[in-house]
């Protein structure tokens, strides 16, 4: 299949996450991208096409533009204030307050935002926007019938119509959504398997019926996002009954975590749907650092398998994934055990 | 007058505050509490009195009981997780997602919260729970008809009905009017003249006659907590036209700031209140760190003397600032200023 890589993402280089109270090298690292690059490259089953430039437009069609502006300007803000770290929001709208856009950088921050793990550092912006470039280039090869594979990095699914978190910061599967939907398709599916909720993504397309979301993850009463991706949340006005979310928790193996996969596969088979995205987090994988699945290398074999069942143009986007020489391995299985499905 | 102090405080000792990028050293610290002591001391004007225990009860009776049981394990479950950092949020509802209560201690975190400075650590609760303790020690002394000032640390301000923040975690000058009303009063003023909006006091009477509010502060747009304290909140349902918020920008001189005090004292006169409550920050003073404002020492003398001119029963909380050496004159030279005038 296609495959589209930059290495821009090595723009995206902060030295510190706030973690367990204490500030500890990101693990959203760019050795992520590099082992995900080599093994996939190994497996012998990608052919890489350079980026190319959508332009700001094609993201604009999907977050708040104020936003994007926010996200273009924050680093120069920041340090224009003279302050000594790497740009941490540490105030937002609580309940009841006032959802307004401070004109301070702190408060932008916290306006912006929805967790505090990801610092905004140089380069964050540019590595976001070549990321999102990276799943344009491949969703344009989806759209022509193909399948393709978006090496993004950072990542993109919690990031959601107007604030970051979680390493995100553009959406890249929502974007492409879009985007196949302004080429002229009626109907896209994304399906989400990273160990995380992809709230962002859902939250985008919550009240829409033109791309359903589906979505297999950590229960978020014990982890991130904590606040989004229980199996109450549905969709709504348009978009109720599009948005489905299946919940685990820890210790949950491949055989477990497989019955919601198919349904959500059935869902997809019998949904009329033109194109499929995958948000491909791999930290399902049991020995990944912060998640607490049991999927083991082979597993992810079954999983392009099983996706490829629905015989749909597919768009795999890189999310997640974090025990970082596994990281390349589990994901060209994936693409390997898809590519295999006759 | 009466004046109540509990070296509990020192209790509150947190290594770590999350503010520009980094963790650094505190600005609410313990000496602050003592420079206060030592200068009420000295001024001569104190009768120093143990504080009471009112129990759990008085704080439940205006804080969600969840969120008081949240702040009295929130340490012991943090530790429970194996951290080695102090307790900080770094996740929280955003806009749009679901307002639950996560079984994990970082989802607890960022739900009963709206800012990252406060860590909390060993001792945390005990000294805000003494400090609580302390104001409505000072506050039966004012239910019976006389002035008193509760040098409370941590301080109340920003504490809501169920989160924390900006230092504060039990709203002191909150607890005390639910006090004062329990004990047959029928309204109650709350002034509140630190440099920062009391965002958690007007948070909890928002929507009652009973309890009215008045604020003078730096205009939220450029300063903590952003997203609370403009001019248009004004109180709902109920509580509509009992919420009163005066902004200032930087430099504001005593004389600007003073036409908003003298419109809210005028306010408090004419409202038939049973009695007041001030919320004492000194963080308007012109040397202060954090803030821009520029009251000299000897204008917290017409303070004084302004907020006596109402002739009400007045109880002085202890609540910002953060130029140590400078607190307690200042404060000192607001009780001064109330008790000299005739
Ligand atoms: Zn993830
Ligand atoms: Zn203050």
């Amino acid at each position: 299949m296609k495959a589209v890589y930059d290495k821009a993402h090595w723009q995206r280089h902060p030295k510190t996450e706030l973690d367990g109270g204490q500030l500890v090298t990101p693990y959203e690292s760019p050795e992520r991208a590099e082992y995900v690059k080599s093994s996939v490259t190994e497996s012998g089953i990608a052919q890489w096409l350079d980026p190319k430039d959508f332009g700001l437009a094609a993201i604009t069609r999907t977050h708040d533009a104020a936003y994007i502006d926010f996200l273009t300007t924050c680093w120069q803000q920041w340090q224009d204030t003279g302050k000594a770290g790497e740009a941490i929001p540490a105030v937002w709208p609580g309940r009841r307050m006032q959802q307004v856009v401070p004109t301070d950088i702190d408060g932008q921050l916290g306006y912006y935002s929805f967790a505090a793990e990801s610092s905004i550092s140089d380069g964050t912006w540019e590595a976001a926007y070549a990321s999102c470039q990276v799943a344009l280039t491949a969703a344009e090869q989806v759209g022509h019938g193909e399948h393709a594979f978006g090496l993004c990095r950072p990542p993109g699914h919690h990031a959601a119509f107007d604030y970051f978190g979680g390493y995100c910061f553009i959406n890249n599967a929502a974007v492409c959504a879009q985007y196949l939907l302004d080429q002229g398709d009626q109907k896209i599916a994304i399906l989400d398997v990273d160990f995380h909720h992809g709230n962002g993504t859902q939250d985008i397309f919550y009240r829409r019926a033109d791309v359903h979301f589906f979505s297999l993850h950590g229960d978020p009463l014990l982890v991130f996002p904590h606040f989004s991706g229980y199996e109450n949340e549905i969709g709504a006005g348009p978009g109720e009954g599009a948005n489905h979310n299946w919940v685990y928790g820890p210790g949950t193996t491949f055989a477990q975590w497989q019955v919601g996969l198919n349904e959500a596969l059935q869902l997809i088979q019998a949904g009329g749907f033109d194109r499929l995205i995958i948000s491909l987090g791999v930290d399902t994988f049991e020995h990944d650092p912060i998640s607490f699945f049991k999927l083991t290398t082979d597993d992810y074999l079954s999983v392009g398998a099983a996706i490829a069942s629905v015989q749909l143009p597919t768009l795999f986007l890189l999310e997640g994934g974090y025990a970082v020489e596994a990281i390349g391995v589990n994901v060209a299985k994936v693409l390997i055990g898809f590519e295999q499905q006759p």
